[in-house]
């Protein structure tokens, strides 16, 4: 079928809810990753209800007519970017919250909403939903679950798949499933609803979800500051810190290469050259004794160390970790990496990274996760492509990661970007096992092809 | 291919490892829920290695014969009972721990290893896999993984599928794979891991896990024991404490069916008519100031209160709660029910049980695990089959868990005894979906067969 019978059945179905001026269909291209397709999509869909996404999906698989969709465009790995012939699916007016419930510790809400303005309206309620990430002021609460985004929080809060009991998810060919429950367990059948979490668009569209809500935590937060003479001695420290038992709310690690363009970027001291540094905030009732323990470990590892209860100050201290993005953006382009390693190998992490930059003649700045063993490392060039030594230089770094037992992608998902490394992590049999299960959901393919699974 | 011929093959494949003695094969018929398949199986394999469980599903899927994995037979839905011309197979024998990282906060294991006996393990190492079954000395963590079994501390410490990072899976041809990840977060591709939770044998075997530990909680326990004139009253003070922001890590509710049969067990006094009984612990730093404000909402709710922070009085007053099966068990037969609701609706499901007694003239004595909604309604009779009319009863039971937004099963499964439900909650189109899935694991449905989906 024609572009323009497909265009002609949408606008006939949708009305207003189709879009195709140039910029939307230009925005509709590219993500956060710097990363975008080959040319403008047929059309953005802003989708206002349930029914709108039916109707599309039903045009879309009535004329073999590919679906991308999107939230608010912020992923990393090229996930929601839609190409030529593509219908691009927007849920991001699809923002409503539509069920509150304090004594169910539970909220379902609409794909479009933002992760900030869910746990402020929350907040109301003494309640949260833990899943933070970095993005959380412009990133969505759909592009949380479809990318199984994690965050700052992880290690003592959870990642996404720990925080919802259940979506509503359209299929490809329109029908709208109910999967998983309002309970805190059920068991019935196959548990779909994690399946599709981080599924990044391949098995349906996500028009729904029950969250497991937490209540705020009690008590005040207390942050650390540790500088270390380098990286590795950080990494190591922040090692003891889990083998020691102890468990931070946030353990975040800056290599001197971050903390340089940082400090640049805000006007602060020039630091001393190769000191990374460590942020740690405890929180809840034993948020005091947990942050002198903790201290103690990161002094005992090598730390310069200082423990502030102030607010302000914690967040001024967490502020400098939040500048990272910007700070590499004025440095080129920025390619985010995002490996993850067991938590005992986070130094060992940092030394095969410290030997790519030797071997390509790269500066990697990396910030990590460090409670929870996840690093982006971040790869900067000039222009619009990666450059193919840069893709050397991240091949190398995903086998160094698989290596240490670990993974090519923490939380940012495999999208367009990370897609030939996938059989290299799950082996040839699972990735075709996978990639049988996608089929089961969207026999004709329809639903975001050319993303996870490469072609 | 004749049944001889099968086990021959078996047997020259694994020569010990076979068992065809007739209490081996008896014993494989049955589990703990009183239910038992139509006749004895073909043989028992008593599963030493990965290679034997791989050898056994490569003669089983080249001569078409089913498969039912067992681990230590204490299932509640027939999930793991073995009948004519099957092979049961055993994985009670794989019980090593082969590999616990404090450092990490992981532990590898085989499947065949008993609950208690992990944790008293990792006692040693300050750490702890947090799910927690009531039958923890006789079941083992592959049966928690192939049930999505729960237990006592959901609410606070999460279910199964929270708890495990990682599992290798021998597929229906005799392949492995390995799925998940040794990190905190890994989003590559779909999650395989958490798929096979809850799958109940019919998706692969399941021959080693990836599991996710915690530190062993600091501080004392405190127990509260809280009585109420009837269990309405007693359901929701359990939902008032979820309500006012309280978390305890045990809250257990016993109606007074459960108490009369329990105190007669124990040789206790014999409890006032009608009243109902709540146990909650609270445990780590603020187990004190938290057992204080649950008092304090149990005792608004018309509970009559003590607090202990005594161990011996917690144990002794926990273990009224869990002599709850053989108080049933002299009883007569039980059919032990497993509904979950969201915790605001806990009364308004013992209301509708209460009907279904007076509707069909039965004493259902039902326990819940108040702090996540999970109901265990006991239906007793005499013989060894269920007759039609509990079967009735429990149809309402199930339909009443749905209609007050809950589940038919919050952690036992569906195995045998639920899957002619199974589609009543998922909807016919999720139903035909999960089967399509399975079948891509299992294209001959060779595994476990008949089990989950009824045919």
């Amino acid at each position: 079928m024609s572009d323009r019978e497909v265009l002609a059945q949408l606008r006939a179905e949708l009305g207003d809810a189709l879009d195709t001026t140039d910029a939307s269909l230009e925005a509709a291209r590219a993500d956060k990753s710097g990363h975008a397709s080959t040319g403008r999509p047929l059309a953005v869909v802003h989708a206002r209800t349930v029914s709108d996404v039916q109707a599309t999906l039903r045009i879309a698989s009535g004329t073999g007519t590919p679906v991308v969709t999107r939230g608010a465009g912020t992923g990393l790995a090229g996930g929601a970017n839609a190409g030529p012939g593509e219908i691009a699916l927007s849920l991001r007016a699809m923002d409503r919250i539509l069920e509150v419930r304090p004594d169910d510790l539970l909220a379902v809400v609409e794909p479009g909403i933002l992760n900030a303005d869910l746990n402020r309206a929350l907040a109301e309620h003494g309640l949260w939903w833990a899943p933070d990430p970095a993005s959380r002021d412009i990133s969505t609460v759909g592009g949380n679950i479809a990318t199984g985004a994690g965050g700052l929080l992880c290690a003592k809060y959870g990642v996404v798949r720990d925080a919802v009991l259940g979506v509503d998810l359209v299929l490809a060919d329109g029908r709208l499933l109910r999967l998983g429950h309002r309970t805190v367990k059920g068991v019935t059948g196959l548990d779909l609803t994690s399946l599709v979490i981080g599924s990044e668009g391949i098995l349906g569209v996500v028009v729904g979800a029950t969250l497991k809500l937490r209540r705020l935590t009690r008590g005040a937060v207390c942050t650390i500051a540790a500088t270390f003479t380098d990286v590795g001695t950080a990494a190591s420290a922040c090692s003891a810190v889990t083998a020691a038992g102890l468990q931070p709310a946030i353990m975040e690690l800056l290599d001197a290469a971050s903390l340089a363009a940082i400090h640049d970027l805000l006007g602060l001291a020039t630091p001393t050259p190769g000191e990374a540094h460590v942020t740690v905030q405890t929180d809840g009732v034993a948020a005091a004794a947990d942050a002198a323990a903790i201290a103690t470990v990161l002094e005992a590892a090598g730390g310069r160390v200082a423990v502030s209860t102030d607010p302000t100050e914690g967040e001024r201290l967490l502020a400098i970790r939040r500048s990272m993005h910007p700070a590499m953006a004025r440095l080129g382009t920025t390619l985010i990496e995002d490996v993850s390693v067991p938590r005992s190998a986070l130094a060992a992490m940092f030394t095969r990274i410290a030997e790519i930059e030797r071997r390509y003649g790269l500066v990697i700045p990396t910030v990590a996760h460090a409670g929870d063993g996840n690093l982006h490392p971040n790869f900067i060039f000039d222009g619009p492509d990666v450059p193919a030594v840069i893709w050397e230089a991240a091949d190398e770094l995903f086998h160094a990661a698989l290596d240490l037992g670990g993974t090519l992608t923490g939380e940012h998902g495999i999208g367009a970007l990370k897609r030939r490394w996938l059989a290299d992590e799950l082996g040839d049999d699972q990735w075709e096992l996978q990639r049988q299960i996608a089929r089961v959901f969207d026999p004709q393919g329809i639903l975001n092809p050319g993303k996870v699974f490469a072609t």
